[in-house]
């Protein structure tokens, strides 16, 4: 019996959980799968309830999980709130809590989906990029950081820092994924600026040597930004630290113009994991019935894949979502013209429903 | 008379100055300009002759100009030799040194070369964002820094700083750039995360309530990345910090698809300033005449509108270069079928005839 912790969060992060919680129990009895779902608060919803975005309760029951989905978290509502108390928070020190280092990223162009993107096709048809960002170090965690007074003015501060340690464990598992895939890395640093990630550069050329069948580049960060905008195409998978994974991230998941079709993964060394859509909590949006829940969908198919050992369950939903976009189901965000344009319930009905 | 000191830098820094100095001869007889010019050495170029990247004769001489107009810097050759002696160190003290904290980065779409982006036409068609990037502060130049051994083994550390005053230098640049423009102004931080960029987010706040009329709005940096790939044409001016400044410049920089065409400015307190192109060194094609000149031409009109006062004298150079296109002329960088392949030399006569 394995156990899978739903934390749906915030904003639109109840809606989409829903429906992927809706495919969950669709693949259980397809698969036979021994599996037991919890709920858990999270974010805002937990601020609002316990007075702590992550409570005590809820990442013990995040420690005792195989693994985690997640739905999103954060809104207007709580961005008054002391600093230490914001959902944001709650979801940094669940990643830390829990060790959870590897943040994989998938940046994927769905054929079906093309025309949502503001590139021209030919720069982003059949994209598959891997971004592999490190999740619990560098300027995220870094101390000290803070405000203080300093001749009579305040100053911010905050520490980017990582050790040989920690590029070697998240080096490791950008290596093996890239051996995995398209077996070429792209290693990106600020190493002509900055020293912590001179270091960075130089851990992973050492590593390089122990695969000497992957393909190894390193790109600036200003010129990785760019590079992604000019030809996505010529990455396979990027390894890179926490806060330029932040950014490069999001900026690869918009080239194909449908960030709400984008799962992620969360690894910890054992490969327990936390599963979430690489899109925020959309409050705009939230309690319409209008988001998209495939993101989320995915992310459950991820978990299967990374943490329950069940590839084949998480083909048959990814087979499922690609089916329904093939029918021309599309939600508000990725709608085009001659499509059926459907809410989050009947989307998530339409998976369920494929597979 | 006035002061214009000329440091060329390396790669193909010699050739497109070359012509920029080319366009300044022609523009000073038309004009009737009272400049003179000198040249110092900087980067690679400086390190070879003084073991510095930035000599004590050329810093003099760059605080005894009235403008700099700068190449660019780097390659292969000097990767690796001591930290402090690269290339990059060079350029960073000069910018230090000299209190350059203001770096406008246009990123505009001439009208000539919209094929040449990788964006679809209709998304970055008359595209005009200006970056306003802080120069001088920040992890660049924040302390402490470097590599330590801590444990067995290394760790790398670096320091992201910002004071009130630091913020609102900048900010005053911006709001005021902004008033000048679209009277919009939109500033990036990661104040959900790092407490020097929340001092930042709340510095730029404050000031708002001075420029009633400029439109104000705050995004994350990741999400600053998304929006400049989905709809960049939603920005007029984006103010942030130095790192997330050098990322998100560049990005926008090659939206437009031809960066060799887009120059920039450094300026200090007083609007003296250092010009140089966005692009860089090029090492791969330096020395074949190949080189796009443009964008340091473009920095030399940017030069004369901002530290001379000589906007008039902008004016026509930008005409002359817009000339240039229309006539069909293009650098390999640029060129599409149909158009008249041109070499650095070639594009920069043209210029100063046209001019
Ligand atoms: C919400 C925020 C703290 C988070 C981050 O910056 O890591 C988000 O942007 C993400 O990428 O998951
Ligand atoms: C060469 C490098 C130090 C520099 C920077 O990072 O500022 C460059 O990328 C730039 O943007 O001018």
């Amino acid at each position: 019996m394995k156990k899978i912790l739903i934390m749906a969060g915030d904003g639109i992060g109840p809606e989409i959980v829903a429906e992927a919680v809706k495919v969950l129990d669709v693949a259980k009895a397809r698969f036979g799968l021994e599996i037991e779902t919890d709920d858990a608060l999270v974010g805002g919803a937990a601020y609002d309830v316990h007075g702590d975005p992550l409570p005590e309760v809820s990442l013990e029951k995040a420690r005792a999980a195989d693994a985690i989905l997640f739905g999103s978290i954060g809104g207007p509502k709580w961005d008054q709130i002391e600093r230490d108390k914001r959902p944001e928070r709650g979801l940094l020190r669940l990643r830390s809590s829990l060790g959870l280092f590897a943040n994989l990223r998938p940046a994927i162009l769905f054929p079906q989906l093309a025309d949502a993107s503001s590139l021209k096709p030919e720069v982003v048809s059949g994209l598959d990029i891997l971004i592999v960002r490190e999740l619990t170090g560098g300027i995220y965690f870094g101390q000290p950081r803070g405000i203080r007074e300093e001749n009579g003015e305040r100053v911010g501060f905050n520490t980017d820092v990582y050790s040989e340690s920690e590029i070697r464990r998240i080096g490791k598992v950008a290596f093996e994924l890239a051996m995995a895939r398209g077996k070429r890395l792209c290693s990106v640093d600020k190493a002509n600026v900055l020293e912590v990630t001179e270091l960075w550069k130089e851990v992973i050329t050492e590593m390089a040597k122990d695969y000497p069948e992957v393909d190894v580049s390193h790109l600036y960060v200003d010129n990785a930004a760019m590079q992604l905008v000019r030809t996505p195409k010529q990455f396979d998978v990027l390894v890179t630290g926490n806060l330029f994974g932040d950014i490069l991230s999001d900026q690869a998941a918009m080239l194909t113009g449908s960030i709400g079709m984008l799962p992620s993964a969360s690894l910890d060394v054992n490969r327990k994991g936390m599963y979430e859509p690489c899109h925020g909590s959309a409050p705009d949006i939230a309690g319409q019935g209008i988001a998209n829940p495939l993101a989320t969908i995915l992310s459950l198919a991820m978990l299967l894949r990374y943490s329950l050992d069940r590839g084949d369950v998480a083909d048959a939903i990814e087979k499922a979502v690609e089916q329904v976009l093939e029918d021309g189901l599309r939600t508000a965000d990725i709608y085009t013209d001659g499509c059926r344009k459907v809410g989050t319930t009947e989307m998530g009905d339409a998976v369920a429903a494929a597979l």
